[in-house]
């Protein structure tokens, strides 16, 4: 029995995991906007696990850069309380339990859930995305997390989609992939793409909404109901997809892309891997949907603690 | 000692390789229009090698895509003869020699070249990209060539860097960073730039050749003389080869990139590393020129070849 654990900004959830499975339900509890509430709700929720006294590890998804000994965090997100992008867990968490602890960045965690048990499950070359507010990934190389010089790899959502300095990513970079192709992008797009509709020429949903205030949740309500702009600004979105996932092919030539996060449900899987066709050299790669969502991170965490323990 | 030989589109390469250095020069042949013309040239070849007496293995890198087990070229390209694209080398050669034979593609052998003995030696993660009438790559992550799912991967020139449907690659997508960053790219730049320029505004370079016969050279030429026009051109070349280079960092967080090819010797790089470090999440990658030019692929077939075989 492994407990698997995943840091986030707004949970932090816990599960037992045993045989390849969450056992026992999950426990989610708030992110505290400070370090120490971080861990005495790390230290809660640990200690209401039904197989609290039965454990051989614990693994450990976070938000942020992990070191390459798998121990501390090394580099924060913006959505972290200040002190948590040098977190030593480990050494934390050891003291306290006295088991081995193992720490993975959330994506990674995520991709070798999928690879190990989820839908990219026996594909030895596979990458994880998480499309979300931004876009995030885990990828796997032979069967192996690429990790890169101290961790900080697989950053896929900035890779530059673009010469034009237009869009501003929140890296401070310009033309980012996150920034045309994740949630946020998609509402930038369709706000872009409605300011260059003459107003007379406004209908469906741009006669309900002011431009400003347009929503990835109006225009994918306006897809539901065929509105003829949404269709325009959805396309768009998956052509901007279609460009990153693209490079990770012709980079990686992988068995499997696994599309997970909040705007994964919206895509045409159809319609995106026909835009994908069309800019790869090799065509096998299987675009999949995730097998886990919210719960990829804390799995992959038990097995990569798993293997790493020899448990 | 181990045979190191280098097949690609208009030469074949033949050198003796022991202790990471070639030992008695490089015997360079042209490449036959024919399959069988290459073979023969492939025996002769080898019979003129002070070694050939005395040699243990023969590593072959190659134009085109080699099989994950290392024995056949399984695709081509556009400069080779018909019937390449399935060439069984080392069934062939292992029959007339009675010696292992391992086949790598040329960038991949590069790549490991410059790893083990060249400007990356001791960097565990890194690329090496060819700036040509082409852009290719051989990517080390953690120590071992990435191969992909068929040994189709590192096709780095081919990542979208435009969502603009303006310049179709040679792969037949568009928009691949090859069509931008490229010798290629260079010169259908300065052409699309010089188009926009109002003929009573054209000085310089601009005055003394027509538009469509404007050559990569040529803005090379200018560019030593402080040509405006060229340094220009040559600002925006770099602004392209950065967003691929920036790319491959925030996707590798490689200890180093390697540039090689004829394009590689016009790169400033203080301009390009400043233009990369505002793209990428990570600062500490190295931009390094090559160790090795026409021999990086003879060199890593054979250092490939010597490992596979424990020599």
């Amino acid at each position: 029995m492994i407990i698997g654990t995943d840091i986030g900004g707004t949970k932090i959830n816990f599960a037992c995991v045993q045989a390849e499975e969450v056992s026992g339900g999950v426990i989610s509890l708030k992110t505290p906007d400070n370090i120490q509430g971080i861990l005495d709700v790390f230290f809660e929720g640990i200690g209401n696990l039904a197989c609290q006294n039965n454990i051989k590890a614990i693994g450990i998804a976070t938000a942020g850069t992990v070191d390459l000994e798998n121990s501390k965090v090394t580099g924060s997100t913006g959505n972290m309380p200040d002190g948590y992008d040098s977190l030593e867990l480990k050494k934390i968490l050891k003291e306290k339990f006295s088991i081995p602890v193992f720490v993975e960045n959330d994506a990674n965690a995520a991709a070798f859930a999928e690879f190990k048990t989820g839908n990219a499950r026996g594909h030895m070359n596979t990458i994880t995305l998480t499309l979300g507010t931004g876009i995030g990934g885990g990828i796997i190389v032979d069967g192996r997390l690429l990790r890169g010089r101290t961790g900080a790899g697989a950053e896929v959502g900035h890779m530059p989609i673009t010469p034009q300095k237009k869009r501003k990513c929140t890296c401070g970079s310009w033309g980012c992939w996150e920034a045309y192709a994740s949630g946020t992008g998609y509402a930038v797009t369709a706000r872009e793409m409605a300011e260059k509709i003459p107003v007379e020429k406004r209908e469906g949903i741009l006669k309900e909404k002011k431009i400003p205030e347009l929503t990835t949740y109006d225009i994918i309500s306006g897809l539901n109901n065929n509105d003829p702009f949404a269709i325009e600004v959805h396309n768009m979105w998956e052509e901007y997809l279609s460009m990153g996932i693209a490079s990770l092919i012709n980079i990686f030539e992988p068995d499997s892309i696994v599309l997970s996060g909040g705007m994964a449900k919206f895509i045409n899987y159809e319609v995106l891997n026909s835009k994908v066709k069309e800019r790869v050299i090799m065509q096998a790669t299987l675009l999949l949907p995730a097998k886990y969502e919210n719960f990829a991170g804390l799995l992959g965490a038990a097995y990569l603690a798993g293997e790493k323990f020899n448990l």
